[in-house]
């Protein structure tokens, strides 16, 4: 069969040709280039969201990073496993029949959660595995940016402008990337002397939605706003505005996930942007360079000789129309002097006296 | 080895369990519940996805489709392989690969296109599909709407509202979709005595934008905008509002696919809304039915002995504050009198005395 598939040897060329035939019908292909690019044996790397499909429709953040994944893999003709479900145990037995079947060479992990069952599963199975966010203690090759800088940044922009009363709109406490968030937005507010105030939500639009409507009906509501994805602020921001609360006048409203929901909406939303593509472009190469590690002998136990971990340019803040000053009667006097009053409702930013935040 | 897992024949207790736990290990499950739901041998569906991935990002049309092929697909535990490429051509090369490695069941099939070379292609793989969308001359099964209706639909209603130049931004003109959206549109426009004119894009938010730069750049320009996609519809959207043409006052925005960026933007968009979620979860479950008939010695050809269709629910116009009568100056003297006249620039629509649409 090789002889007939290389020229070679001693079939007839009628033979030959019968046979490049049928291998043609069968998709196979002499020499395919692509071949000696693609991640060895499956050709096909493994993703699975552990959500509730209810709160991906609205996401970006999931098609903003497959798309980037499938970017880089198509380099090399690999496709994409994907597969969602709600738990995190549904995840792992679904790892346990992808590596019985060989299904995938490789896995792309994200969502970490605190205890999370899956990186002990993934070196039980030996299925190379690259963790997107995370700890250090999965053990995983870890694609990864500061996002504490991201929050600290986002807490002292805001502080700078005056703003006492902050509120956060957090994600799923289950996910540790939303556990860092929140701690560190804690840490930094009691560090600047405010209150620490948290209304936990699954992701969902809906679960924005009363999350935003509880801290309005707070004794003294919030005169700014952080949340954790767009799709939860722009939920937000229909609802403030719907109770008759300007924004920016009355609250100031930042967002995770800067998609162009963030950019469409009036005011356009402060947010806390990330070149997610790229995110998932770096996560596929790095899979990559994993599996080729792997392939040169090196232990595929992730948890020992691992590559190591690729660390992402920082989020950084884009501010917009949707923060400001806070209203002057919700400001305590405050020590540092000087007006920091909005001067109209239109989402201008009056910087105040005090040292501007470094806003990229 | 079944014996083990059996539990009966004549092995020792203490090799079964050493053997059971081997087959943990491995992922394997005695008598796994899932099987028998799944989708035959391979337990994956494809799903190649031919756009640039620049406009994907943006787009919630694919992550809702996925999200909804996913939904179904986890009741048998069956994954999803999806891969993006650039050109049809790489569909057919990945799907010649797919079937000689017996990667997937069969595939789902989008944005058709006039002579697809993808319909022939799976005929002689032999690698069970179903189309979304498309003509009936792809000889796949099928699961559409009706989408001639909605465009007659919405360009009834703003004719009914009086407008008379009504633009077209229509998506890439290579897939059937499109073609097919824009001569009805072009038809319906014609029978109604009105001139259309048409954009055509490649369903990028850029493209979107300069679309609409040039509508409101020509001679006359149109006082409502019917876009192909959502992303298209809010970018035109900005670029009215940025140009000082209000929207719905001087230019009523109707939009395709009614996700949450239709619903957050201001003014919100007229739109024309499917239930995408749903769609994806019947071409799944239609797939499921054509493997059934296929494993039950049912010719696997896909252009013989096909499931029937499945036809779903014709999307239909949600009406919101994007889409008013056009301003006095824009109308000519109708043959059918009576005010017409947007009272205000506040998006309420005044139904003039002609028939009203059947709007749901």
């Amino acid at each position: 069969m090789s002889y007939a598939l290389n020229g070679k040897g001693g079939v007839s060329e009628a033979t030959r040709q019968r046979i490049l035939e049928a291998a043609e019908q069968l998709g196979w292909r002499p020499n395919e280039a692509a071949r000696a690019l693609s991640f060895s044996r499956a050709g096909a790397i493994g993703f699975i969201i552990a959500r509730p499909p209810q709160t991906l429709g609205d996401e970006s953040f999931y098609m903003q990073l497959i798309t980037g994944m499938e970017t880089e893999l198509s380099k090399s003709s690999t496709a994409l496993l994907l597969q969602t479900v709600e738990t995190v145990e549904e995840s792992v037995e679904a790892y346990r029949r992808w590596a019985a079947q060989g299904r995938v060479d490789g896995v792309v992990v994200s969502d970490l959660r605190h205890d999370d069952p899956r990186p002990a599963a993934l070196r039980q199975l030996r299925l190379p595995a690259v963790a997107l966010g995370g700890d250090a203690q999965t053990g995983l090759p870890r694609v990864y940016s500061d996002e504490s800088e991201s929050v600290r940044e986002v807490i002292t922009y805001l502080a700078g402008l005056g703003h006492q009363r902050i509120g956060y709109v957090s994600g799923s406490p289950t996910y540790l990337h939303v556990l860092n968030r929140t701690k560190v937005y804690t840490d930094v507010m009691l560090t600047l002397g405010l209150e620490p105030t948290v209304e936990a939500t699954d992701f969902s639009v809906e679960s924005g939605r009363s999350a935003t409507r509880r801290f309005l009906a707070s004794q003294r509501p919030p005169t700014a706003l952080v949340y954790d994805s767009d799709a939860m602020a722009v939920a937000g921001l229909a609802v403030a505005t719907a109770a008759g609360v300007p924004v920016p006048h009355d609250l100031s409203i930042v967002a995770w996930d800067d998609s162009l929901l963030c950019q469409v909406v009036h005011p356009a939303l402060t947010a806390i942007s990330r070149d997610i593509r790229a995110l998932g472009g770096v996560a596929a190469s790095h899979l990559r360079a994993v599996l080729q590690s792997a392939a040169r002998g090196i232990p595929q136990d992730p948890s020992k000789d691992a590559l190591p971990d690729v660390v992402q340019p920082t989020p950084h803040l884009v501010t917009r129309a949707s923060t400001s000053p806070p209203p002057t009667s919700a400001m305590t006097p405050a020590p540092r002097s000087g007006s920091r009053r909005a001067k109209n409702g239109k989402g201008r930013v009056t910087a105040g006296p005090s040292t501007p935040p470094d806003v990229r």
